[in-house]
């Protein structure tokens, strides 16, 4: 990819190599003397946007605080916390629910009134031949809508741009994208993805469901909201990252769940895009958010649509149930599946090398708020002139049966009792044209294929209209066959090909058609879509990650990294502090803007060795709790009355954490100790200097590390390991390269 | 439970409890002064079965000939690997399916054959009134061929009685149950079911096939059978725990998914009740495996049934299709449902106290092989006493249409067109029998509630069965419902309740009956059965492995367990080994067969500080397959020419580990010097003695370890803990409990 600034090839140095860390220097490993750097690319790709990603801490920061509380705790108290888990996802799924209506119910309303206003107008001037003032009519009010979503976002809330899932894939991972999981985001996000659908854009709900469950989760499961200055003063276990995240995998399941109405898709969603240590129990808890999310989805939708109780419309994105068949699909057809799967790899490899370099050109040029103002709504209006003209050249009419699936008959040039087909698909939300895709009879030659939209606010809509297209075509060319299955299998193909995902995509699929019987062939294109497509390029939210050079840890080391060592891959020499610091030197080190670090190691004296050893680890994020109460050991001795500091200080501090600027130590106070033994993690997890990198990668993320000490064999400390250490390194087709990365 | 003979009730002592280990003396965690231990239950349960488990290593043993390899093998070697891991699973699916297949076609042709010989029997008897002479031989025919396949199972390979399931669920969770997955245990389970199933046991393909799956994989994985002592020489690289792990993990997934047509359902089933770490890679290659299974059986089967090419017939199990409605379910009846639900748990409970209570009694009176086929007769023998019992005093006679589904209609007392229902519930196996319930029109009043058999091999079919049974009950009181869909409510109520799965029985359930429509209420009644169900009794399969005495380990550490450290749960003082050690002292290590330790730290004596330092770990395994090739240094100096011991020669030796006794090593040799640096693993994970036991045991259940070596501060080895030493530690009604393990 264009982004690596830094690439080196390893494998043809492997064999040179002698044993690991050959005259390496021991404190040095930053120096990595094996390590050629090579600029290549550098020029043209210059545009790393610099955020600064902090990690999150999935391991619990097992200090005496903590494991006093943990041991205080009765088994009824841990009974307690087990059911209040179950409540907050119930909450999740029911509010995540509740926003899906809501946006639904919004964009039904808007359309109907789009609808109505651009029919009356094209009825009035199509006779007297005023055709260009209709299309004008239509391109200003969906430019205006759309202008109306893109400035909130653009000036309000740039992250809320765009699908969420990469953001939220990030996050899952161990990555804390900033502003991700705000309030501010969730309501900008909703907002803009009504206006996106209102305004004619081809895309679709589901990843800002997505990404609206994840918010609503990273709220709600922290019992306040920190933005609206509110503290419910409960679930207050629940603040650190550890459990947070548990939430907000529920979350994005019951986003799944209410885009789709697919509660198991939901829950592979999370499993197979997130987790990564697989619990039963968080599991059933994911699956339980995404069930009660379907579910209120479908029961006020049910009253919206004045048929309380019927619950059977489980999603926003309804594909229509697919009749079954005695006979789906026949053993001939699975030759053409595949050949389906890779044509759809294939389509989705080149859609993602253009939304690639699109958005490479995006970066680079459409940078100011305004211009993306501005592309948004020119987008709008191209999208709405496109429409109009193939409407106009159209005139494939259809008669308006009883059966028919479209809720927007344009008649235009049509007979009486007719409809224009074309008019119709680009009227209708994108969704509505898959459906109408899948399920119209044969001979409704429908061949739209919509415009390949410019702005990407949720991927899967889009694509699956782009591919039930051309699936559609080859089953209307393949005379015998039912056009609307190979809509399906293409629209899978096409998807597949794109995000790469198979198990939850099928599942996906499977829940959003309520059909089981086109599971088989949809796995088999998914799975050819995904070989084929990975072949030429990754998945377009991989592509995304890494376009933001988010230190992103994938599934496994890179095959070829087993001669690269702890030694090697650690960030060294380490800043550590000792057990009983001056805290002069502390605010000093947490000042220092050169290393920015966010975990020291804490060391001891030995006395008999006249050594440092290793006795444990501490945050910053502790360190500035610690230094706004002021628990210096001389103002304990002086001040008998003086509260101890509780896990709950560092709660309500949680996630905001000042900055050390903003604390003020005064002089006198610099001179001052501070005793770190109760706050700092006693038992870091530690490796020694041996240790081959796939060793060290899976032991960091099994456990959802975000600092692992290596260790001598005097139990010295000799570096520390991070996520951009191991990040950084990636197999290309060159073997292992190594990558640029934002600072953390 | 009754097994539990040391019951501690740790929770009431917490309070009591100052700094962990406080007075504990350093070297002797296995004291646990803390600790009185209490018998209880002691005579009345003493039936612990004294089996040997051995753990599983699903950590690669890192040492520096598997280093030597990795870092030797080049990106395309990678790639080569990567593939031949698909051609694996691809495999396995393939023969799992034919697996599936043949005991399907052989259920078939034996079951048409005894229909035949028992239906010319009672036409030619009823008439004469000798119904006595028919049940004789109805019940000496399926005595006779149940005790076929007892015989089998008894004498040849008593692993392969029961379900396998739970020995499944052990082998994935890291305990190596002797002889599970070898090919005589799959021949025998294969002609075990074959008979059970025909003999008319009310018992399922399901488990068998599980297990089935399970053996193929670790026998194809390997590239060669140890029982047929064949080598092919190819998949050398994947003889070690931790890929063969992987690839039973894939079998698990094709038998399930074999057995229902439900290949998704088989993924999440391997994951649910078995993985720890999710890799996306690995699910990827689950899911091919299970696609692969179902498209063979369904090939197959298609072939079979004179109908190539239609692959509509994906399950040994399958219920048959429900034909979606659009309004599928109400509001109203969602309580229903749940209450459903509720019954479900706790029938699933009473069931799962009745077969532990059985499954004592067995393990106490029938442990003899010619009991348990005696009694094996018995069951089959009672079985058609019961159920010609119940044929005859029904007299519900259905007509016989062209749309009925069952397929052996039996007219006995009923007029001529008529079949008697009863008999053909009967006479069909099992599955058919949930399918006629599932399916039958209203007004068919079949209750046959079929007896409760008492041998379980398999507890799907009997459990869908009693299921169905009552939910089609309650369907029929419910006047206005169709009884069909109760039926398929019960049948996951009873099924939930006994076995406690929820995604992945709900996908299952979604999967075999091809219809999504009531995933919601399945989801639902499968929740609401687990959550009553496990107040009052675990699931089935983990009270059979609680039975067994099995260290499994579960999710997490139990709750309040915090306040216990690494330095309590540690066994020490450990058996340490020198770098380079004398033979004589190795052999003796091994010999001592009071300790029979699996793993030996590995020290080396600091010249500086004259304290011994942990360097690595070395398995009893290694060190055997060492003493057999006699690598000595002395015979290292004098014969240059010998040659260097490979990573294959461990291979090779993989898994069936000779004993210790059975190398001779003479008195000269045992003065020699073995230098173990080479072979050791020489990065082993260590934690401090402070570290907490959820914190160890996170550790332990996330990297699939097998000793974790406790070292102090100064990286000196003070305890080992391993699989036995976590897995006694259970949350009970009173607080936290110690649990009597088997000998590891």
């Amino acid at each position: 990819m264009a982004n690596i600034t830094k690439k080196v090839s390893w494998s043809s140095r492997a064999d040179e190599s002698g044993p690991a860390g050959e005259g390496t220097p021991l404190l040095n490993g930053s120096e990595q003397p094996r390590l050629s750097r090579q600029c290549i690319h550098a020029q043209s790709v210059n545009i790393t946007v610099c955020v600064l990603f902090q990690s999150l801490d999935y391991d619990n920061i097992e200090n005496q605080l903590f494991l006093e509380e943990e041991r205080r705790m009765s088994y009824m108290g841990f009974r307690c916390l087990e059911i209040s888990r179950w409540v907050v996802c119930g909450l999740i799924g029911f509010l995540t629910g509740l926003i899906a209506c809501f946006i639904d119910i919004a964009v039904e309303e808007l359309a109907g009134i789009k609808y109505q206003v651009v029919k009356e107008n094209i009825e009035k001037f199509t006779e007297v031949g005023g055709l260009s003032i209709s299309l004008l009519l239509w391109a200003v009010l969906n430019s205006a809508i759309v202008m109306g979503g893109a400035i909130i976002v653009a000036f309000f809330e740039p992250i809320a741009a765009g699908s969420g899932i990469p953001q939220i894939k990030c996050y899952l991972n161990g990555v804390k994208v900033p502003r991700v999981v705000r309030l501010k985001t969730l309501m900008v996000k909703v907002f803009g993805v009504i206006c996106s659908v209102v305004g004619g854009l081809a895309v679709g709900k589901e990843g800002p469901m997505i990404h609206s469950g994840a918010v609503v989760a990273a709220g709600v499961s922290q019992g306040r909201s920190t933005s609206l200055k509110r503290d419910f003063k409960i679930f207050e276990y629940f603040r650190r990252d550890t459990e947070k995240r548990d939430f907000v995998s529920a979350g994005a399941a019951a986003g799944v769940s209410a885009a789709f109405g697919a509660p198991v898709g939901g829950v592979l969603f999370s499993l197979e895009e997130g987790a990564s240590f697989w619990n039963q129990m968080l599991t059933w808890r994911i699956f339980f958010a995404s069930m009660i999310s379907t579910f209120t989805l479908n029961f006020f939708l049910s009253i919206y649509h004045n048929n309380p109780g019927d619950l059977s419309n489980p999603g926003l994105i309804n594909f229509g149930r697919f009749q079954s068949d005695s006979v789906a699909y026949n053993l001939y057809e699975i030759p053409l599946f595949i050949a389906m799967g890779a044509i759809g790899g294939l389509l989705g490899a080149l859609f993602n090398v253009l939304n690639y370099w699109l958005t490479i050109f995006r970066i680079r040029y459409v940078h100011r708020p305004c211009l993306q103002v501005m592309e948004a709504m020119l987008v709008a209006a191209v999208t709405a002139t496109v429409s109009f003209t193939m409407i106009y050249f159209s005139n494939d009419c259809q008669p308006l049966g009883p059966e028919h699936t479209e809720e927007y008959p344009l008649q235009l040039f049509c007979a009486d009792g007719e409809y224009n087909s074309m008019a119709t698909a680009f009227f209708n939300t994108p969704e509505r044209s898959v459906r109408s895709l899948f399920h119209n009879q044969p001979g409704n030659a429908v061949l739209n294929y919509n415009p390949l939209t410019l702005v990407s606010a949720g991927v899967f809509i889009p694509s699956l209209l782009i591919g039930a297209a051309w699936g559609r075509l080859c089953g209307i060319l393949l005379i015998w066959a039912d056009p609307g299955k190979y809509a399906l299998i293409g629209a899978a193909a096409q998807l597949g090909g794109i995000v790469r995902m198979t198990l939850s995509l099928t599942v996906i699929m499977v829940e959003a058609t309520g059909n089981v019987t086109y599971g088989f062939p949809i796995m088999l294109v998914l799975i050819t879509a995904k070989i084929v497509g990975d072949y030429f390029v990754e998945g377009l939210y991989d592509i995304h990650i890494k376009l933001q050079s988010v230190p992103f840890l994938h599934w496994e080391a890179p095959a070829t990294s087993h001669w690269l060592t702890a030694r090697e891959v650690m960030s060294s020499p380490v800043t550590c502090l000792n057990r009983i610091e001056k805290v002069g030197t502390i605010v000093d080190t947490l000042s220092n803007t050169s290393t920015n670090h966010n975990g020291f190691p804490v060391v001891t004296n030995n006395t008999v060795s006249q050594r440092t050893k290793l006795c444990g680890l501490i945050l910053r994020s502790q360190l500035i709790v610690l230094l706004k109460h002021k628990v210096f050991v001389e103002l304990a001795r002086s001040r008998l009355t003086h509260r101890k500091l509780q896990l709950k200080d560092f709660r309500d501090a949680y996630p905001r954490f000042p900055p050390i600027q903003s604390i003020h130590v005064s002089q006198d106070e610099r001179e001052c100790m501070m005793d770190l033994t109760e706050f700092m993690n006693a038992t870091p997890y530690t490796v020694p200097q041996e240790t081959s990198l796939p060793r060290v990668f899976k032991l960091f993320r099994a456990l959802g590390l975000r600092h692992l000490v290596v260790a001598d064999d005097e139990n010295r400390v000799v570096g520390l390991v991070t996520r951009k250490d191991l990040a950084r390194y990636h197999l290309g087709k060159h073997g292992l390269e190594e990558l640029q990365l934002a600072q953390t």
